[in-house]
């Protein structure tokens, strides 16, 4: 190519700031409708494509590149646009994380396990917060106290908001590696469990430590809301019952009838648990893709948990899993610029290497045919 | 599979007697928004994964076949759901008459030629008929003259309504071979000319001679109006320049501009040219299809006219081409009862094969990778 290698970089719509929907409304399908996967992937499409021929490159290969959601975006376009992406590499994408494809609560127990590891008392006050959340929540005035002690962004309409934001503040701390679990687990157990509210001081020690200091308020449930309706309409990982311990609230029996009074009171539409996986499949993914399908790359962190949801074996010749000793959630794609790892360079040169390979049979292929 | 074969036949959503809009509400698109050959691909999915679960039959293989535009949607749906679909019998589907991939009126001209072998001078009657029915039609109560002429089923509103349905039909008998044209264009050539419409009553005689007797009117709008959506909307297969003669009206040199202006009077869309081809691609078919793709069958007869829109070479070992030698449109998916020809019955059988194969394989990859 000519004009050299270019990179772009796309925003999901409803993502961002240029978003269709204003928070007013945000509500229901008829504003929402448009915002899923399959039409963000159909964006990238149209602009790939725009941007190619601007540039007078329509013969030039793309990679797409993405991490966790994004990385799932990356390979799941290279599955429906094999014509437009050469190659994906999709960085701690927990493609298996949905529908039954993964029986087990894998990830929540590896998340428990790095908080247990940082502390053992830390693992158990978190253990117990969950009932204590309810409980102040269904006292007198219980709201309007647990939005002051947590300085919620604005007032909580029911518990569920609060503790649905301390899960993925867990999962998040967790997919960042030790250095921030431990900040978390120091600052809830040096804080002293006093009064009616120890517990939920504790914790709020806790959120406050894990985020940066020019941080106002906590649970902002506009900056969510996006993902929400995906969850709601799409992108669903349902919560697992399991034989390992989690340090996360028990998964109720009737989770799915929940959710969808949830969904339902929200966007006025219903989970659909099956769709993802009838839309990108998921479930015999080695089988699958063995025979149809080329040029991706599933890389994942072994520090990170939810590795547990990514693809950890090579499938064929040209897909392959590159896993990361020491890594964290993609770490390969969004390198530190501090930790500057002997092995970090060396996933990455080979990362490099893939594609390099890809676009050089792509020549060889594309002078073959034009003869 | 212990239940053994099964055979299932789908129908696409919006033709068919379950038709979730009326001939009244056929017009926006509020209507016909899901009017579309990804969501008809996305019923498809739902249904194949419903049957199986239905008959315990989970693991079994599926094989997609289709013809012409059903040809499109079965190679579509391999490629599009390949974890769904093992493999995709495609017969006379013109996957490149789209965009820009091919650029010559290659299928008019063939369609032509078949006319013009069959009579020289019917050719020239259907060639020099069109500038006669705008004629016709601008005269004063020109349309209600016209309509009467060709028995419409409803009064015309515009002299396109009726060169369409001619177009259409001149494409039909050119893809049932030589029999109906040699029909239509006896019936052409012993009407007598005579009067002001002499050429108009050759043209209905043609009519007449390739439709069946019980058919108590012509030019029927409602039978055609789905797919009228899905040209506005998606399906948009340009009439071609090129240097061969054909015997079709000529392309105006503003044709997209037509195009647009009677699709945004008729359903307030603007037609786009290029979205079937970002979609599905199209262009550099083998480069793309080698790399990224597996057990797919186009079949096409060299006698249908519209093979020059299809795929005429084997593009890798599990991606083939088929040829049949005397064959029309879709003359391997539903054999002529009467012709039990030694050539369909050779092609049908290898066809069978490759199916086979697939299976076979397919089989042993899922007995490796259960180990």
């Amino acid at each position: 190519m000519d004009a050299g290698n270019s990179i772009h970089s796309n925003i999901h719509r409803y993502y961002g700031e240029s978003n269709p929907a204003t928070q007013e409304n945000f509500k229901g399908s008829k504003n929402l409708g448009y915002l899923n996967s399959a039409q963000a992937l159909a964006d990238y499409a149209e602009i790939l494509i725009h941007i190619k021929e601007k540039n007078n490159a329509v013969e030039s290969p793309i990679i797409v590149i993405g991490g966790s959601y994004g990385g799932m975006l990356a390979y799941w376009f290279r599955l429906k646009y094999p014509h437009i992406a050469l190659g994906a590499l999709a960085s701690s994408a927990p493609i298996l994380y949905f529908d039954d494809i993964m029986r087990q609560n894998k990830i929540t127990s590896a998340i428990s396990q790095i908080f247990k590891e940082a502390s053992n008392k830390c693992y158990e006050t978190i253990k117990q917060s969950w009932s204590e959340i309810d409980a102040a929540a269904s006292r007198d005035r219980g709201l309007t106290k647990l939005s002051n002690t947590f300085k919620t962004c604005s007032e909580l309409r029911h518990s569920s908001e609060l503790k649905n934001y301390l899960e993925s503040l867990y999962m998040k701390a967790a997919q960042s590696g030790q250095p921030v679990v431990q900040r978390m687990c120091e600052s809830i157990d040096e804080t002293p469990n006093q009064g009616e509210d120890g517990t939920l001081n504790k914790i709020f020690a806790g959120v406050v430590a894990a985020l940066s200091d020019d941080t106002k308020c906590y649970v902002n449930p506009s900056s969510s809301l996006a993902f929400k309706w995906q969850r709601c309409s799409e992108i669903l990982m349902p919560k697992r019952h399991g034989r390992s311990e989690t340090m996360f609230e028990a998964v109720p029996p009737n989770q799915m009838e929940l959710m969808t009074k949830e969904c339902q009171s929200l966007y006025s539409v219903t989970p659909r648990p099956h769709w993802l996986t009838t839309y990108y499949g998921g479930h015999n993914m080695k089988l699958i893709l063995k025979s149809f399908g080329s040029n991706i790359i599933f890389s994942n962190g072994l520090k990170d948990p939810f590795r547990h949801g990514g693809v950890l074996e090579d499938i064929s010749t040209t897909i392959h899993a590159v896993t990361i000793k020491d890594g964290g959630h993609c770490e390969d794609i969004f390198p530190n610029a501090g930790t500057d790892s002997q092995w970090l360079a060396t996933v990455t040169r080979d990362e490099y290497k893939i594609i390099q390979k890809w676009i050089t049979q792509y020549d060889t292929d594309r002078k073959s045919s034009s003869d």
